[in-house]
């Protein structure tokens, strides 16, 4: 359908990818040149089927017996999740986890550049959070369409979080990552993607009550 | 292997778990009493197969055409990632992120319960952070063993995050989650979860190139 070169990686296979290109890297920073699904297997916690599977979407160039190329990997699945260039990011709700995104380094490495912090209480708004000043939330829209905001992070009281995205939604934002603790909906052509930091935390303790074969809590 | 009933879910079915647990829950707060694996396939995003396979673990009540009981496969999920207890969580690191995880809600209502909050910074310890007062890093030790802290929450700086990681090992802290920007080490029976929030970005920079085949931003 897609008249560009584009491969149609399955969406379940994407938060995968991250994992890779996160491990890519380190073995690229460490100078190594080439890895097998297998001991990309063994890094990550995944079975070396499955990695073979996902990375057969960007081409024959993983060669049995001798692995892939590491660069050219990182390459297609930097181009894959759109990181071969800059996203404007915005923050909406300047309080605790807000000011903490704000400042979380861990995106201009990536290219998610913060160009703008958004509050409705007048006492934030103005406030310093490191690269600007929050801004008035009514003024959301006309920077949204100004900017060419890519994604906004809504990080409001769970109360304000749907009229927050029907905001954004109406300012052509098309990616909201949800922080906030309720379910929202947006329309068609609107990604939502809800973040529940509660998740991290079963992946352990699933490991803990002894999911991974080790045994039970002394 | 092991004497009691656990299945043995792959390590990476279970961040699906806890996707398929958000959305039963969604469900029976809306009194549906039974579901279908096409049914979660679209309100989740994954296959039906992918769904059906890990829902086996759970053993053969899915039933073709009637679907699965939505209590019973809760409870099971809930028992399997170890949430039908309560879990003493610590976070290491006072400043912006570290404060912001203390205060976030969702970690209580899933039965992690934050008991304290460790810096090594002078200015920072004593100050309140909600339900309690910043300790001082050096108690870290007696404090893990003493409170049976299950969880640790790594927001030092990065340079600070492998000392911080191996202090909490030596303490019998079995699960580690690492908000800091860098890779860290754990000595065999200690899990580290990393976490980089940009990955939550990535999957939707994916879609805005086109990789759920939408088309390109205009």
């Amino acid at each position: 359908m897609s008249k560009d070169e584009k491969r149609h990686v399955p969406a379940a296979t994407v938060p995968r990818l991250t994992l890779y290109l996160r491990k890519l890297r380190e073995l690229q920073a460490r100078g190594v040149e080439r890895v097998s699904s297998q001991e990309l297997a063994a890094m990550i916690d995944l079975n070396a089927a499955q990695i073979r599977k996902d990375l057969s979407y960007f081409g024959g160039f993983g060669t049995r017996g001798v692995g892939y190329e590491v660069s050219r990997l990182i390459a297609e699945i930097t181009r894959s999740l759109g990181l071969d260039r800059d996203w404007n990011v915005i923050i909406v709700g300047a309080g605790l986890l807000g000011t903490a995104l704000a400042r979380y380094r861990g995106f201009a490495e990536q290219g998610f550049r913060v160009v703008g912090v958004f509050d409705s209480s007048p006492t934030v708004i103005g406030a310093s959070f490191g690269v600007g000043r929050v801004r008035a939330v009514e003024d959301l829209e006309a920077f949204c369409v100004q900017e060419q905001v890519d994604i906004a992070l809504v990080t409001v009281p769970a109360a304000e979080a749907q009229s927050t995205v029907d905001r954004l939604a109406r300012a052509g934002v098309r990616a909201v990552v949800n922080f906030a603790p309720v379910k929202v909906t947006a329309p068609s052509g609107v990604t939502v993607r809800p973040v529940d930091l509660s998740s991290e935390l079963m992946v352990l303790t699933y490991r803990l009550v002894g999911g991974e074969g080790q045994g039970p809590r002394p």
